[in-house]
């Protein structure tokens, strides 16, 4: 079985330096020079056009000034913070060898050789960024997930004037500008989640919120028939290097305890996994052999190594099971169809519901979020919004109260395959539901039949989700039902899904969204084809593009592209039009009166 | 200038043979046998499910049993059709040197030699498919129309159920079946258009309409510094085989008139074209000696050669130029900036404007649609729905009138650029003011920011507009700003339309839809990969992916997949659960009960 698996060895190098056009910048709030939030800067070739600076997820990688050893990890830029609010340091948990799934030593992967100190809450400290929120302190993270949100605006909302506060937002309450204090709030509302391990040093904060910029989540992960440590380290720093804000690692095959190491240590952003994966390889696949021991030995395991956050299905619960039998794909979540085949073989309610409280306060005195699992999610268009779904959900918005009560972040996993029209019902189900916390979708996808192409199937509905209040969405990637992804597949889903969050922001109207919008479009109709290439999502692929049919430096300056040539550029011929017609401003105020008296209608030429 | 263009050829070879694991099948509605209607039948390997119908655009190419001959141009299938009707025939307008661009005897690409007799109607018969429509007669076209839309319905709906009426479609009123009295019902009120030239006598008739499925156009056309006749060709036949309804022709280069001969002879799909790029090319591409005769003459020309539809920028009046002064990318609409800078320069009307009447009675006489061209739309998400863009969509209505007054079918083309939030407006104004005239959209693209993949950003755009009521979807391809599209960029563009589009059908509530996702899901959860790929919109792309990490035989049968491996995959769990639990039909009242009561709520595990 294992013929396809690799020789594991230690990862020692990924994909550095910026991206193309651009430079990392770090700006700190103000009185907190100690804190450097990143940017991305994007410079442009106009001098009366300010540089742009964006969101940027990507880590001290495209920092062309950051030395990178993957053994060492990243630098540890939380300990100071971490370490002053006097938690206990532990001895940790041995790792044994099931932990790597008992492979031989010569296939066992190496673990990273960065060293931490490990810590863990005690019952009545303050851990979570949501009991730090309800206590009203401010934390470090708060400051500087506001400063991070705001994409220094400072300067640049001054040029862009009016257009900024458009959109529709269906109830959120998106700020002008973010302040620490509304994180606290809306963290303590439970309606925005800091995914943000105590043991994970490494992490440059985010938040995930229905009031802040919508967010993307990249899966990566090795499975028992393909790919080994390095492809998953790279795989993490390249899908981050595209966008991603968050990455789940959803390694199902051996040596995943060290593969985790590597990831951890080496991660800026949160990472997540799905615990039962390896608690079902610890028990050799059988999940009928899983019970609640095995399980919280994961999640202590896990936690311990820094994981942010855990998909739990505990709101797959006995009596729901066969609400899935008459669907035409079952159930297609794996923690879903683990935990159904558990319960239904000894006709036992879950272990996950029942042990629900043990998981928050095993997860609370790490601070590891909870991302509820929607194990019966729909996994085709035929069993979108049925009862078996929406029945989780309820279950989900019952456990979401109980973690609160433990001082437990909270986000809500979502479908799957649903079509356009019924989209929307499951935003205002899950709001209602589940109190608000962050709603976290795979797509959804909005049709079944096009494998190969499940990028743009569901970031269709990723847009629409993420527009109606999906605070995060998870990628899905061109080999979605197909395969597993290569680097190619998980650029092309980050970059994919960068756009369902962006046309996000823009309709609900974030305040600083249309800036690079506009910052493109001025730069196309100014013939700024460098400009227009950097400030894309994807410069190298927009540059690549243009170079097919017009190489040569010079068509770079050219006022005119190989789509129309230079007859018919419709850009040049109104840039023209607006050299030559300095009548133009008058005639816009009777153009307008004209237009306000309707017109007038049509009469034959004749007459 | 002309360095890049090749010598040009005649084209000799194009694509041909049916699309992997299916095959052409005609039908002919009851009582006439005469006429062969097409479609795609993907056979199944599993004998209890039937095999798939789909709709099918790709005309005879994709017949193993056609032989192709371009030079002799596709079966004038329509001939006797339109023979009946006792048109006059016409010797034609000579072609003059200018329709070519002047272009140099050793630079001339070849006429393509198929001969068709030529006609025109006359004053008094009825030409149109509208005249004949609201004469209450219905035609051939319409019948075969509306066989093509029920997609063979009356087989497949037995078994697929209760499921196929769900949907929400915006006061759009899809019948659970299309009869031929119901296409000339829509034709008639103006709802629905059959782009059919009497001269174009190749065509397969489809429908453009709110009640029938979401089309898709793509564009091709060699530019002046790029392609040539035989790559014009295979685009076309390249797109039609991945599913596009129409194609417009945009070429502006020189050797046009002939380009098209060869495109026209061999297009089953009607064809499109901007006559004012043709005409602006005969006056040396100086906007300034545009004029009616210049543009008269170009009209009847193309409308000889048997063009189906033209894009007429008629609604972009001299008064509503000014309002786009203060726009971030001004008039990005090539015909639109053409007519504006005519507009302005001379302080004049639009002669398109002023002699509508007299383009309706050209158009009329060979029955060419219009396709009112949105030539003020927003080039940048800045400039969406601002006051240039609705003032020229209320003058587009105006025109609808008239256009329809003179017996002319007629769809009105958007936007363009527009912002999540601003799309249904848009498709409320059009039905509004345009009387319900088809809409026909170029995407629209939801945000500026990703050049290089704005057949994302407007698939987007474009499955929400086509679920409004968008009635045609015309595609953008991944070059979209930044170069001509080649083969694989028209594919790309294609088949992210077709999804588009279904997932607006599905979503629209068409009776039929739903059929094929529903086929791809049940192969997918029987692990029958070959069916999957098979019913995919593109098995080649689907295989490959597949087999880049199983390339085995064997795996194309076995129960998972290298995603999660044998021991993760839900589906296999489920179809174990299912096997083992037979219990579970007798459990699923009982959990319909228990959800129906409120389940129980949490209580943890030590109580």
């Amino acid at each position: 079985m294992n013929e396809h698996a690799k020789v594991p060895a230690a990862p020692s190098e990924v994909t550095t330096g910026p991206i193309a056009g651009s430079r990392k910048v770090y700006a700190s709030p103000r009185g907190r020079d100690d804190l450097h939030v990143p940017f991305r800067e994007i410079a442009l070739s106009d001098a009366a056009e300010p540089p742009v600076r964006v969101y940027d997820a990507s880590g001290p990688y495209t920092d062309s000034t950051a030395r990178i050893d993957l053994s060492a990890g990243l630098a540890p830029m939380r300990e100071s913070w971490i370490a002053a609010r006097g938690y206990q340091e532990i001895a940790g948990r041995a790792v044994k060898p099931e932990d790597n799934g008992l492979v031989p030593d010569e296939r066992l992967a190496p673990h990273c050789p960065a060293q931490r100190g490990l810590r863990a809450g005690a019952p009545g400290q303050l851990v979570t960024q949501f009991e730090f929120a309800r206590a009203g302190i401010v934390t470090e993270e708060m400051i500087y997930v506001a400063h991070r949100e705001n994409l220094a605006r400072e300067s640049a909302i001054a040029g862009a004037g009016e257009r900024l506060a458009d959109g529709e937002s269906f109830g959120a309450e998106i700020p002008a500008f973010v302040t620490p204090e509304f994180v606290r709030s809306e963290v303590a509302r439970g309606r925005a989640i800091i995914p943000a391990n105590i043991n994970h040093l490494e992490l440059e904060p985010m938040a995930i919120g229905r009031n802040f910029l919508v967010k993307v989540n990249a899966n990566i992960g090795n499975s028992a028939v393909s790919s080994g440590v390095a492809e998953e380290v790279e795989k993490m720093v390249w899908a981050i290097r595209w966008g991603a804000d968050t990455v789940m690692d959803l390694s199902t095959g051996r040596n995943i305890h060290n593969i985790r190491s590597w990831i951890l240590r080496n991660a800026p952003v949160p990472i997540g996994t799905v615990p039962i994966y390896q608690a079902l390889e610890k028990v050799d696949g059988d999940p009928l052999k899983l019970d609640w021991e095995v399980f919280k030995d994961t999640l202590i395991e896990q936690a311990e190594q820094g994981v942010d956050y855990f998909t739990i299905h505990a709101g797959v619960r006995l009596a729901y099971v066969p609400l899935t039998a008459r669907r035409v794909t079952g159930i297609v979540s794996r923690g879903g169809s683990i935990m159904a085949r558990w319960c239904l073989a000894g006709h036992r309610e879950s272990f996950l519901y029942e042990h629900f409280g043990d998981i928050c306060d095993i997860m609370r005195k790490y601070d590891v979020s909870f991302s509820l699992g929607d194990g019966l999610r729909p996994g085709s268009i035929a069993d979108a919004n049925d009862a078996a779904q929406f029945a989780e959900l309820e279950t989900l918005g019952e456990l979401t109260k109980v973690a609160w009560d433990k001082g437990c972040q909270v986000m809500i996993e979502g479908p799957g395959h649903v079509p356009m029209h019924k989209i929307k019902i499951n935003m205002e189900k899950q709001l209602r539901e589940c109190g608000e916390a962050p709603f976290y979708t795979l797509g959804p996808l909005t049709t079944d039949i096009a494998p190969g192409y499940d990028h743009i199937t569901s970031g269709i509905g990723a847009a629409m989700i993420g527009w109606f209040g999906t605070a995060m969405l998870c990628y899905v990637t061109p080999k979605e039902h197909l395969g597993l992804p290569d680097r190619d597949d998980v650029k092309t889903g980050v970059i994919t899904y960068r756009i369902a969050a962006h046309a996000a922001d823009l309709a609900k109207g974030h305040p600083a969204a249309q800036i690079r919008d506009d910052a493109v479009s001025r730069a196309r109709f100014d013939f700024r084809w460098e400009d227009q290439f950097n400030l894309s999502l994807d410069p190298d692929t927009a540059r690549k593009f243009h170079d097919e049919t017009l190489p040569k430096d010079a068509h770079k300056v050219a006022h005119f592209c190989s789509m129309c040539g230079p007859k018919f550029c419709s850009m040049k011929i109104t840039q023209d039009l607006r050299a030559e017609a300095s009548a133009m401003a008058g005639m816009a105020e009777k153009s307008r009166e004209f237009v306000e008296q309707g017109g007038g209608l049509y009469v034959p030429a004749a007459q």
